[in-house]
């Protein structure tokens, strides 16, 4: 029932959904290429965090590297995953640029790996901020001690590469809702 | 030129569609009760964390709960905002059981606030996954002890707590693809 309407609809509009699904295709190419500048700018910017104190004894260097925590190498890992699967992905957005009218399975193939990569990114990012904020604040009950009064430039640094991950797990929800409108929009 | 081949095909097995439609919907639902119960359960067994060990000094009791972590609370928070959200969301599930041709914007309305409880969800997830982590492991170069030898039966109800939240992120990927696949398939 619901089929027959939505064919009828589509045969008087057909031209114009066509040009609207074209600048959809371009808009989700655009957020792509900005969701990879993201992820991938957060993944460099931890993953080359290294500060050394300028003072040491005889045993010990004081600094404080990326991989120290394993929380910011699975930061690393999951922003270089996400990134490079956007890059993927650009060949299935530039089909749909190309192609405005078809492309519904390879839609949702997308949906569903985008999904997949929001609850990678996302977990990533926010395993990271839980331990940027311990880095920050400590915890009393815990003995866990702030770590940024000793290594301030090192804090910065890590507190700043997650701006790019959360800002591509924005991108990402918007990439699926947009996929979503135009599957429902035929 | 797409909409009317679609439109043609509806027209021959628009009958046939719509019982898997109804299947489909009924699955949906199932799957939300499911992810209700887990995201649930999660945020009822983080939330009644408490551990007195059985000795005490003049001034000090030795008490772990969940709210002496920030991120175990944001991770009940979390639960329990994602279980709301999934009760409202079987209204729209029951309606899609009883219209099963109908419901294209309600069902983008559905993708859309399902991902967007799948990042919220992950984050809580992950966030206190990292925590848990610490709590078992501790790091050295950090200086954080970790806090399980002392507060076992507290470390294992908070690592036990996060099983259900990551089973219901699973299960909420799985609605947006079972989403996704219904929007394309008229």
């Amino acid at each position: 029932m619901g089929g027959v309407e939505v064919g009828a609809k589509d045969f008087g509009s057909g031209q114009k959904r066509s040009g609207v699904s074209r600048g959809v295709a371009v808009l989700d190419f655009i957020l792509r290429l900005v969701a990879i500048v993201a992820t991938l700018a957060s993944a460099i910017a931890m993953g080359t965090t290294n500060e050394s104190l300028p003072f040491f004894t005889q045993f010990i260097r004081f600094r404080a590297k990326y991989n120290d925590l394993p929380t910011f190498t699975f930061f690393v890992v999951a922003n270089s995953i996400v990134s490079a699967y956007l890059v993927l992905s650009l060949a299935f957005s530039i089909f749909h640029i190309i192609r405005s009218g078809g492309g519904q399975k390879s839609r949702v193939v997308l949906i569903f790996f985008d999904t997949g990569m929001l609850a990678l990114l996302t977990a990533g990012a926010s395993a990271a901020a839980a331990i940027v904020y311990l880095a920050h604040k400590g915890n009393t009950r815990t003995n866990w001690f702030a770590i940024c009064q000793q290594y301030n430039s090192f804090c910065e640094r890590i507190s700043g590469s997650l701006i790019g991950s959360f800002g591509g797990i924005i991108v990402l929800i918007l990439l699926i809702l947009i996929s979503a409108a135009t599957l429902s929009r035929r």
